[in-house]
């Protein structure tokens, strides 16, 4: 076997019956890393320490080098396949979805780093979320999600239309009772504001920043909470149930079939 | 084809085997924009600056005039389906549900701005609220939710009743042990404060503007915090169930049985 | 018909053979009514004005001579069934559950008002509480609630083992880390502060009164709350199925089968 | 039947055909007790009380005596279990991972104690949690958790990815909106501080120490409550429904098959 057909099983996930290659496991490995140290970065009581400041820009310069050598050794073995071989195959390998993320999960960076720049650049560190998609090559729940949407899509939209206008009923109700009458709080002066208390109130994630003061105001707040929790959680329960559906199907299935 | 028959088919959404025309799902859109103008309307940082007041005039009376329009335009088409034929036939028309709700979205608010009103009065802007029924029409899940309450009614009624009973309970207790004992804390000082305290918790929403204090008050809240969040949940389970299984049924069955 | 066999038929949910006769309909309203009241009472923006203590007075009169007449009104009716006819019938009847919590809704404070007592002791309005078992008679699911516990009893309390003993594990480990190290937190000084803080995450009520500051808190926090949400829930879903079934099984078999 | 023979069966749980002996039942209670009081003494409002300290001194040192010739009975009668006889059985005996349990839960506390120390040392009372493990013997749910575990971990592994994922997006986005841009607040002023408001609000703890404040910030986080607490609650439903499906098989196979 040579060199090239050795990377080529180990780099093309398609290659292998299941499971996942070394190699592969090893660029998993140094994705997580990345976005660990990116969200290190931005910590201010880390990045303003020389020590911490220095070990960014060595794992960062090393990441984007092992991504650029990946770049290649992808480029180089995609020949292997049929439909990648020659230039033009090459011309449509490089023009595939997976393969435009992994260009711009290093390269804009190491051109920007190249011509100078420090590399720190905060858009550019978002294209790093691209990397998230070389993960998503070996994870079966990435492609799962979308097929979870599309197979309940007409009932997440009825669904979320239900939500939606509850939410918008309930703020208007607010606006009314705690807004323009009641203690004419600031937090309810008007619809949009009453809507970030509907969404907290009714996601029950309840932050505490707004909340009905006057009895008439609880009083419908209380109705509100108990009767549209469920109604509110709907589009979210229809999304889990149709992912968690489509998960134990393909496990049916088996992996490959 | 003459222009009344294309106007009916354009309108009436009986007229079509399936899906929504051209022509409604612009009135949908404008009614989804009446929505966000009514909301930005009440927002204070923008209702007090000249340019958006101008913004909202010019939008209203836009959307005032499309739905003249538009209720004139159905009323004439109208005499196309056999049953709402003739003068007879009109009255039943303009009697029916939609068309009220469809006259409520434009007629009062046009009445007040010709007879010189500011055509801003807030009592007038609710009443764009009967808007609503306008997509209501469009989307299947409006009805689904009424066939979800009828089939449900029993088990909702009975599950409510379970829920309510362990609000006023858990209220009565946390009245006695934080508001009539402990630290005769004022949030809990009457049972309907309690009422609040106990909605706020069961539902999970734990808003932090009330809780208990004192550690006997902290062990039966949180004995009922683990024991009841469930038993509250019920009737928004029971009725986000059963129009789950609406909807279900309905796409199963096929658009139009 | 003789008044007797009237009232039977108005008074005794068995005689019936499915609904609620009138009676018991007014009955039922009375005690939502003094529930109402009772807490209303306890208001005390409401308990200080000397108009609402006389509109709270003549209530509970009315309300305490109600259940007087309607408990020697049951007495009175109870001898037309075989088993409570007579003396011996009659004191079997008197001591059933049903037979105490009625006489216990109104007796004690009648009997206190009448030796002059103020009848507003708080005690004796607890045992108001009683009035709820006037209810359970007539809503099926006051006793779905015992056969869900029992058909669920075991799988119950293995999932609220699980969940105690993982609020009680996250409460050791957050202890250590916010009370004894990081930040020496008053709310987390010691392990029964710290199990107010893991019930309060657990089961996402988040009052906001207590939270971890260090990032080591946030980061054990964090995963706790995304590992654990859960199992802590599921005792509760587990009670909530088992009641849902409940209800479901007995819609099935008819009302009265 | 020898004092060994009865000791057997009263202590060894396999010795039964089902149900838990009453010596066992004690033990169970004891560490149930010991648990409350390791909570207790952390309190300081009752550690620094000399009666209180008394107290505990006293029950730990039963505790942890009880413990001892709890583990020298075992281990005694371990013998009449032929895997365990002789010399070579009972270091087979004692290596086991419920023995090394049981012998952690009092040794280190007890030499530490005959040494001088004060048996108090907050590392040697962490140990006591492996008391855990004597309880788990007699609830078959603990096992249970194991066997959920490996029956859904490729569903928890996809769906646990998918969660955290979104976690790490929404934490970046709100990091954008609020820390970098808005009124860069200190709580959003760096992605991990972003992450620790991401599951706050995912999970919908919503304790309250963070939330957004500027509208674009609000209209995200709305937007990513509604759509995505779903998702993060699929693990932790994904994992009850695992658990809850074994515990039922459990009980359809029988006690002990």
């Amino acid at each position: 076997m040579s060199v090239k057909q050795w990377l080529y099983v180990q780099l093309v996930p398609e290659a292998r019956a299941s499971g996942i290659s070394r190699l592969n496991l090893f660029i998993v490995a140094i994705v997580l890393a990345s976005f660990l140290f990116l969200a290190l970065e931005t910590e201010p009581t880390l990045n303003t320490d020389p020590r911490w400041m220095r070990a960014f820009d060595v794992f960062n310069i090393t990441v984007l080098g092992i991504f650029a050598v990946e770049y290649v050794a992808r480029l180089w073995v995609a020949g292997l396949d049929p439909q990648f071989k020659g230039i033009g195959g090459r011309v449509k390998y490089v023009t595939r979805f997976y393969s435009i993320a992994d260009l711009l999960a290093f390269a804009p960076e190491l051109v920007v780093m190249a011509l100078g720049g420090g590399g720190s650049l905060l858009v550019l560190r978002v294209l790093r979320l691209a990397r998230l998609v070389k993960i998503a090559r070996f994870v079966p729940a990435f492609d799962a999600l979308g097929a979870a949407l599309r197979r309940s899509s007409s009932q997440l939209l009825t669904s979320l239309a239900v939500a939606l206008t509850l939410v918008y009923v309930a703020a208007v109700l607010l606006y009314f009772v705690e807004g323009v009458g009641g203690e004419h709080q600031e937090q309810f002066a008007s619809i949009p504001r009453a809507i970030w208390w509907a969404v907290a109130t009714l996601t029950t994630v309840g932050y505490g920043d707004v909340y009905p003061v006057t009895p008439l105001g609880r009083f419908f707040s209380a109705i509100i909470a108990i009767a549209g929790i469920g109604v509110v959680a709907l589009p979210a329960g229809v999304f889990a149930s149709a992912f968690s559906d489509e998960l134990r199907e393909r496990r049916e299935r088996g992996p490959n079939p």
